[in-house]
């Protein structure tokens, strides 16, 4: 199997380095990560300046660019191959509801997609540093194989969220839904030394709603959450209602 | 009214000043737009550094992030209202199928969204610099009267597509679905002056498929496009597939 594995919080995070690790036991395994932090880049792509893109290890790059930059120069001219999976994480801190149209790491998986390559994003749910990648890099193999031998559905790719526990107590994978969030964003509002305003986004409130069957009831329940997605955005419940209005 | 707009084509793109001035028929108009050009910047939200707003004329704000900071920063802090819709746009060249997930023009519609603000997208369907940025801030004006009165369905923003015609010639607006588009990305990859490796993305073919009922066709025949979304990526119609999946 040839896996390509990336992530948004750098190529020195903790948890694409057991990622990466636990992965090579099913196959070839590259890394093509962001040279540092790109949190919060949602699925953007570089298109008005050069990429670099260091060849810091064997078979791992670190790139000056996104996630979804790593994605696509991987696929396009970094590895030696297609690869049969790509896979994105560990991220330190869960993706959930609708916070996940701003990462990084989804967005990753959501790019292979539009490839044509099975993909999912791994988060684990931690508030701090996290303490169980090890877990989650466990069941990242299983998933990976499983996605391998079976396919996924058409068009679709993974979410999937671990709470930061160690294996023996992580509860079985459920298939569920985004969830969803009451957003509550502040923004800090200071004076830099020479006088002037700056502004700085600052962390919202974590509301999230509960809803059955939802990623986020899942994984406060202490079970992985696996979420299928795809990139089709449409809402089509709410065609009755606009075709009512005479717009034209 | 109260209205803020923003785009992904930077403050001094024409389409915002078409639109922006379009729109101050219906009400006080505040525009929140980035400082440049941020194109394909996605859902991207800006934690790690501060961000700094300079407000360059009456009602008028340039920012030094992305789309989605400047919808947040307007509404958490610059506006001295909530306003009662977010129009973002008019961006120069389509916004459609898959592309949608790049875009930081429809982005910022949706970060208004998350915020339960009315929000849509419009875009000049056009590969060149656009010639009828009149045409679809006419339409702007129509949707956005429209949307305040009825109200949006819930949890849904518009991505308009306008062909780039004089008015006269563009045909009825048809609400449409989010269309589909081969990709075939291309990396630049050359050598700089001090003999260093470096790539960039190029321009993918626009291969869409002809979908009956997508964006594409609509505009492709010279029809305004209207498409719903929403922020939920699940894909329901997996589940059954997977949770016949032995995951534990």
């Amino acid at each position: 199997m040839k896996i390509l594995v990336t992530n948004d919080d750098g190529i020195h995070a903790p948890g694409i380095k057991f990622l990466a690790e636990a992965l090579s036991e099913l196959g070839e395994t590259f890394v093509v990560a962001p040279d540092r932090e790109r949190s919060a880049v949602g699925h953007a792509l570089t298109l008005h300046h050069p990429l670099r893109a260091a060849n810091v290890a064997l078979n791992v790059f670190a790139v000056d660019g996104t996630p979804t930059d790593c994605v696509n120069l991987g696929i396009h001219c970094l590895l030696p191959f297609k690869p049969d999976i790509v896979i994105s994480g560990i991220n330190r801190g869960g993706n959930l509801g609708d916070d996940i149209t701003y990462s990084g790491t989804v967005s990753a998986a959501m790019e292979a997609t539009l490839m044509g390559i099975p993909a999912f994003a791994v988060s684990l749910v931690t508030g701090g540093e996290g303490a169980n990648y090890p877990a989650a890099a466990s069941f990242a193999v299983k998933l990976a194989s499983m996605i391998v031998t079976q396919g996924l559905p058409v068009d679709t790719f993974l979410n999937v969220n671990v709470p930061d526990l160690p294996e023996g107590s992580l509860r079985s994978a459920l298939i569920t839904r985004q969830g969803k969030r009451v957003y509550e964003g502040t923004i800090v509002n200071k004076v830099d030394p020479r006088g002037r305003d700056y502004y700085w986004i600052g962390t919202a409130d974590l509301n999230f709603l509960a809803i059955e069957g939802s990623d986020f009831a899942a994984v406060s329940r202490g079970h992985i959450s696996v979420t299928p997605l795809h990139t089709d955005l449409t809402n089509y419940n709410s065609f009755a209602q606009l075709n009512s209005w005479n717009l034209t």
